[in-house]
């Protein structure tokens, strides 16, 4: 990598991890007062005040110093641009919405169609997670790499599920990892199951069809983190979504099998 | 009730909290230092040191107070009395040791054969559920009710699992949810998930077999919360598990039907 682009994804990252401290810090404590609006946005799909102020927040202080960056927001949209931010304000919100702590503020950073920084924020656990292209991934400054677990009978993955596929995609993964004895997860928030991947505190995270900026900042931090992640650009997924299939190398080929996810 | 069980109750009652309390400060000190042995039980069954030394600080601090009381412990065992705790002193031992931040220490009293005292300790976010029978639930000293939810399409239910039954009656299980549009979530501790329910924050937990240590604070804690929750006593749930089926009562009827448990 050149030290011009080196330059500009690592000042970006230090931009982005300050703007998801802040950020989810102003959403801790809101989600603790719990005096909020929430609307639905379809079933089972919801939006809060919470999530509206925090997107503008994140916004306003990226825009404050990379005023040509492109912009991709949950709660506003956008466009891509060669340079584009993609930004979930509130991973979880109907984790959120609940009172249910399991929740995260996820930052990713596109250049030229590639993933290229990523920063997630737990702010219950005071966890920021953050990679960048090249130059490894961390949790909270220390270096931080994916499990070395191979054998489904001792991995933990994650799965997620949404209304916009058939059922028996998702139901038929469950039922695999139960008869292989993989123990597996549900938690409502796909960008922090990805941050516990990077960090090795789950083994894989799969789901049918996501959005990219459920996605973008995990993406970055498993692939820094030694762990393989799918091709999730590839048919417009910037836009339009597409499957996220990521684990430790040596779960791949058990994964490929559950999921039906060709890899 | 008769002012003397009341009594008996609330003493026993205030000692749980202050254990509880001591007991999960001392775990989050070990979940954050990471240093610590663990050791496979069965296939994805751990129990690491920090699950024993948790226990017998309990065990210490309640038979301090109390030293006629009976003990279960989920690592050291024990018989049932008249009087008995029945703890798990870290549920969610698999989430603990892998770093996933989703556990709790619990704290049960049984009377007569009656589930009567639940605490449940949430280390992570400093938050303590309590309840006496007959003197209704509190989060961190605030009355706690379950949820207002009657319809699947506005729920979000935690299904637990484990091996010990067929799998396709936890897939049927999440294929139903699905189906009918009920969000869920498995987030691998059951005592913690029941916690979540008596608060509102979940809308119901179920599990086809779990033991009584996993179970037994929350069981008081979602009666006094007002929710439903099945007879886990009969068929001797104390001491060989039981199914647990948990609810707001305005779900009752889908979950019944979702799951196949007849209640």
């Amino acid at each position: 990598m050149s030290n011009a682009n080196e330059a500009l994804l690592s000042a970006r990252r230090r931009v982005a991890e300050a703007a998801a401290r802040e950020a989810g810090k102003l959403a801790l404590d809101r989600f603790r007062n719990r005096r909020f609006t929430v609307e639905a946005k379809g079933t089972q799909d919801f939006v809060s005040e919470v999530d509206k102020e925090t997107e503008k927040l994140i916004r306003e202080r990226l825009g404050a110093v990379f005023p040509e960056d492109g912009f991709i927001g949950e709660e506003t949209g956008g466009t891509p641009d060669r340079i584009v931010w993609v930004v979930d304000p509130i991973d979880g919100t109907h984790n959120f919405v609940r009172g249910i702590g399991f929740w995260c503020v996820s930052i990713g950073l596109v250049v030229d169609g590639k993933p290229s920084v990523g920063v997630i924020y737990d702010p219950i656990q005071d966890e920021l997670y953050s990679a960048a292209a090249g130059q490894g991934a961390t949790l909270n400054g220390e270096a931080i790499s994916v499990s070395a677990t191979t054998e489904p009978t001792e991995a933990v993955v994650a799965i997620g599920s949404n209304f916009r596929k058939p059922p028996e995609l998702h139901v038929n993964t469950i039922a695999t990892l139960f008869e292989e004895r993989c123990s597996h997860r549900g938690q409502g928030a796909g960008a922090l199951s990805l941050a516990l991947v990077s960090a090795g505190r789950l083994d894989g995270y799969f789901e049918n069809h996501i959005n990219s900026w459920d996605v973008m900042a995990g993406i970055v931090l498993i692939a820094e983190a030694g762990g393989y992640v799918n091709d999730f650009m590839a048919d417009n997924g910037l836009m339009e979504g597409n499957t996220i299939f990521a684990c430790t190398p040596g779960l791949k080929g058990f994964l490929s099998k559950a999921t039906g996810f060709d890899c």
